[in-house]
């Protein structure tokens, strides 16, 4: 009975790795190359897609190859995939604001701003932050705009560095690009970066990246203080609490590898 | 064994139902809701969801619900599309040409234009179409373009007539807007399209739309003739080879479907 269970569950795990394969090779697959990205035999390989074909996710293109259905592709398209990242990413974030006693969000780039997906504040009514979930910030001021755009492939960058204007906010505003450059590359090299009161004068914020992960899926968290917080003197201190959390998130939402799943 | 193999298989249709369900609800589901709407016992969603979620593709949300992981939606995300619908579909297209002697398309609607997706010449040289495969033409005017048009939701048609400037391309284009809602009321009643002459002196082109589709799915085949052809003389002469034509591309391009299992 318990050897059946595992067989049992062994079906759907290779058949999703297939289907993991399918979408991964972006152009259609033929079955042989499958076997071998996956580890099975080619006869199991024959088989599963047949009924992933069945079931409507992969199909038999002219040329010999697999792809994922146009079908199945809509299915996936029209989902609310914020609402999503702010369900499964809300519980650490909670947890990262009563821990800190800070403010906390996580932040995606859109159209070269933040938008705030999610804000928690330690203590209601926190001078700290005027974010609201939803709202959007300025990237290039913000601590969580700077992980972000230092996130994004060099092309990216260099396009947001050339067409932006970079309008002061506080007297600790970069608004020259150059200067602006140098600051998104150190935070690349050392994980995390800072908003100095750039975009306030009582706003100090500190953000890592969540990830890995693909570009599209860019996202960073922060905790922020207000001056009297005096965060800003030693803010190194909430760097293993910010990991610890981004790690947390990162591995809440990342989706199928393609990895041998071995001759199961 | 034979008894094993099918059971095997189950255990693939169960997951897969219960993926499919999960990303039809859009927004996080219960697995009492999955139960129900899968008609698979509870215990056996419970079973089949903790795989899934093992496996990157569903995750359990902060309020008890059922949401698709982001990293498997990212997965789906950057393919392209139009070339697995040219793969999927060119086979069914090159049929229809060589069967009725005339150049056969299959287009579909991006920013208000026809995208020509696929171009199949029955003969080489053909003079009755001046299309090329990635080429776009305006929708107003052309056979496919009156067709997704129509399968339009009333709010984006509304939106395209009364934005557009309908340049005459012939005597006989269509350049009215009341005209054209008119003719766009006409072949979503009847289920097919012409442009009589209103592309070009020497076009006559009959369309059907292929489906029925989600809208982000929207795509219509056509047949075009040089007056020569005196297609125009008999357009109904072609729908039978038409519609079958498109009912074959549906069932390619058509996606898994939320149906109860039943319990196997």
């Amino acid at each position: 009975m318990r050897i059946h269970m595992i067989q049992i569950d062994g079906a759907l795990q290779r058949g999703l790795s297939l289907l993991t394969a399918v979408c991964a090779a972006k152009t259609g697959i033929s079955p042989s190359e499958l076997a071998s990205r996956t580890g099975l035999p080619t006869s199991s390989v024959y088989r599963l897609l047949k009924q992933l074909d069945t079931a409507g996710f992969v199909r038999k293109s002219a040329p010999g190859c697999y792809v994922p259905v146009p079908g199945f592709l809509s299915l996936t398209q029209d989902i609310d995939r914020n609402a999503i990242l702010r369900d499964l990413a809300r519980p650490a974030i909670f947890r990262l604001a009563r821990k800190t006693g800070l403010t906390a969000h996580l932040g995606i780039l859109e159209n070269g701003m933040v938008t705030y997906v999610i804000r928690v504040a330690a203590r209601a009514n926190d001078s700290a932050s005027f974010t609201r979930e939803g709202g959007q910030l300025e990237a290039y001021c913000s601590a969580v705009g700077k992980v972000l755009l230092s996130n994004l492939p060099e092309d990216d960058l260099n396009e947001y560095l050339s067409d932006g204007e970079f309008v002061p906010l506080t007297d600790n505003t970069i608004t020259n690009a150059g200067q602006l450059q140098q600051e998104i590359a150190t935070a690349r090299t050392q994980g995390f970066a800072l908003d100095n009161f750039e975009v306030s004068e009582d706003l100090f914020c500190v953000s890592v990246p969540v990830g890995p992960q693909p570009a599209d899926q860019n996202c960073a968290i922060s905790v922020s203080s207000s001056r009297s917080a005096r965060i800003y003197e030693a803010p190194e201190s909430v760097l293993d609490d910010l990991r610890a959390t981004a790690a947390e998130i990162a591995s809440r939402i990342a989706g199928p590898v393609e990895v041998q799943t071995g001759n199961l």
